[in-house]
């Protein structure tokens, strides 16, 4: 079985289980603007026209789509009734809900998760006016709950490949400490990167420009940000944000490192102690997340341990999902800010795959941020690859 | 000047020309569902927490950000005013807009360019609720008509771009005919064409699955479909559907070949009338093309040549427009089908570059189209590359 047809399999028995009897995607010219759930119905593959795929909770696969893009449909096996038109969807598309007769109909519009919100304003309007005159136009509703359930219950195949991605980008950054110098300049370090990276033939995580993200010293910018010219040098500590794309899908890892001065064996007790209490979070955060737990009360914990240890409190969530994108949406580990909508009230479920990433600057030293990416499993989170348990120390 | 900042200036301008105040992009996770426009207005960068790009008819131009990528923003020398926040940017937007205090705000909502549709329906939501009790959330109005301005009128180092995509896809298709025997498959093929892209170092100009698309004789299926098993074979045509992605512009060509028959010296007549008739369409209607005619008008030309000499009518629009996705928006070559929306009645510009490809199968020898790529000039529609004058004949 393909992953598409395991993932609309899925998706049929999470229809079942939220007693919803059809979610309509509906898209255009997905080259311009892609809804993201297509990479799971789909694929690769573009609908140029206006396209319509339904689900229902009965079973059924249809797909409404111009006649050019039916052989390519029919290849995926994933449809059992393909209707192809030359001129106009709007027709068709009413008989096909009105053969139907869903009491409500789930589509693309999320308010909590970005992934569930493929569904243009314009295309909301069509949708609309399309209906208009039967019932069916005011029973829309969201498919946020449908979509965050899909996207977030990873399947065995899908959970494969992102502790395949893990497991690359550790090795990637053990070959990165290996190779790092003082003098060198962060956009080094970064290009560097960039070359294993094809080495071992995946995709950046995210865009190249920041991915990695590589922080040295006290003086460097911290946050969405590409490596700049700033040079390593001894006592700095060395941050990174990197994650790489195994077959569609993510890791997302940070490290820190620490160049020891001429006369040090160790990190000098700051750095150790922002360490150690970034280390501490992580592990009582993740020792704390288990299915039905909202995430909210999972950040809660590792920003007290921040705060309480005498740290400004990080200005983002703890953590969040990851699968065919680096922040998938859906249940979310952090604080109930405006921007993050209701998505730190969502609950943890088996098969989620989080990031868990505190972090803190150390006055003097730079930045420490780790970042562990976990999977929910029956008895919580289990880290997908090694942690990071000590600071890493370059000698230069 | 950079690109970014040179279609930023000339967004101002087309607000001024089209007496808009304030036009505003809000998105959020772009790495999800990005608006296209972000292209032109911060390349390659994400945006991550729910973002507004601001700009005015006076020149204004501002965005409010999450303050962990203020400094990438900043590096783009594009925005004078940059305003960060940690978590939430409902108040910021709305102190902005009211002192700015425009007339009409254009968003991205569309229903005739995809590619001017990035604002998603949830989003569009919030943004009326942030606005409710100011007069501004009735302000909303659909930034199409400049979108569809900005992208259709390609500055010089646009279309300095496209041009050079056209030639490495001649180019590629040069050597590919000199590559292909009879009994290869279309498959065989089409990964031919992917080494050479490769080689030449850019990428393809929509999904690899279907680009090229190769089809050989009366059997292969026509459309948005890729190469298949099918071999090619003596007194096939060989159609194929190829472009490339030069520096994020893209080209898009069709060619076709005929394989003589041991016996033949040249194309049989059928499938010479079949060339002809579609060669002739094409000049006809770039002939026809001018500033301030409608797409429309351009359309009907090749669609009566071929209906007058007697072949179905082609189930699909003449020709779009190029840029950086193959099927850029704006404008269309096309009839006034549903599915096309206005864009048939939207007028021809000077800098906008237009595909033509008219279409019509040979009964027993397999399909016949061209396609070619052309730049509107204040002399009318220029050909970007040399077009396919005469049927390509394979000797197998």
């Amino acid at each position: 079985m393909s992953l598409i047809q395991e993932k609309v399999n899925q998706a049929i028995e999470i229809l079942k289980e939220q007693n919803m009897d059809m979610w309509l995607t509906f898209v255009r010219e997905t080259s311009g603007v892609r809804d993201p759930v297509l990479d799971f119905l789909i694929g690769p593959n573009e609908l140029t026209w206006p396209s319509a795929l339904i689900f229902t909770r009965t079973g059924q696969k249809i797909a409404i789509i111009g006649n050019l893009e039916k052989e390519s449909l029919e290849r995926l096996n994933v449809f059992d009734e393909i209707i192809g038109y030359d001129t106009a969807v709007s027709a068709l598309l009413k008989e096909t809900i009105t053969r139907i007769n869903p009491d409500r109909i789930a589509v693309n519009t999320s308010r909590n998760n970005v992934h569930a919100d493929g569904l243009t304003h314009a295309m909301y309007e069509f949708l609309r006016e399309y209906l208009a005159g039967t019932p069916y136009a005011e029973r829309l509703v969201s498919a946020e709950p449908v979509i965050s359930a899909m996207r977030g219950r990873k399947t065995p195949a899908e959970q494969a490949r992102v502790l395949k991605a893990v497991q690359i980008t550790d090795e990637i950054f053990k070959k990165t400490f290996d190779y790092i110098k003082v003098g060198m300049t962060e956009l080094e370090v970064g290009a560097y990167m960039h070359n294993l990276a094809r080495e071992y033939n995946v995709e950046l995580a995210w865009p190249a420009e920041n991915c990695p993200a590589v922080n040295s010293g006290p003086d460097s910018p911290v946050g969405h940000n590409g490596p700049t010219n700033t040079k390593i040098e001894r006592g700095h500590i060395v941050h990174f944000d990197f994650g790489v794309k195994y077959e569609d899908y993510c890791s997302d890892i940070q490290r820190v490192c620490y160049v020891l001065r001429e006369d040090e064996t160790e990190a000098p007790l700051p750095v150790q102690r922002g360490f150690i209490t970034i280390r501490t979070a992580i592990e009582k955060s993740r020792f704390a997340m288990k299915a039905g737990i909202a995430g909210k009360e999972i950040d809660i914990i590792s920003r007290e341990i921040v705060t309480d240890s005498g740290y400004p409190e990080f200005k983002y969530a703890l953590g969040h999902q990851l699968g065919r994108v680096a922040h998938d949406g859906g249940a979310l580990l952090g604080p109930l800010w405006e921007k993050y909508g209701d998505s730190p009230n969502q609950k943890l479920e088996v098969g989620q795959i989080f990031t868990i990433e505190p972090g803190l600057a150390v006055d003097g030293f730079g930045y420490v941020g780790l970042e562990e990416d976990v999977v929910m499993t029956t008895n919580g989170a289990e880290y997908l690859g090694e942690p990071q348990r000590e600071i890493i120390l370059l000698k230069g």
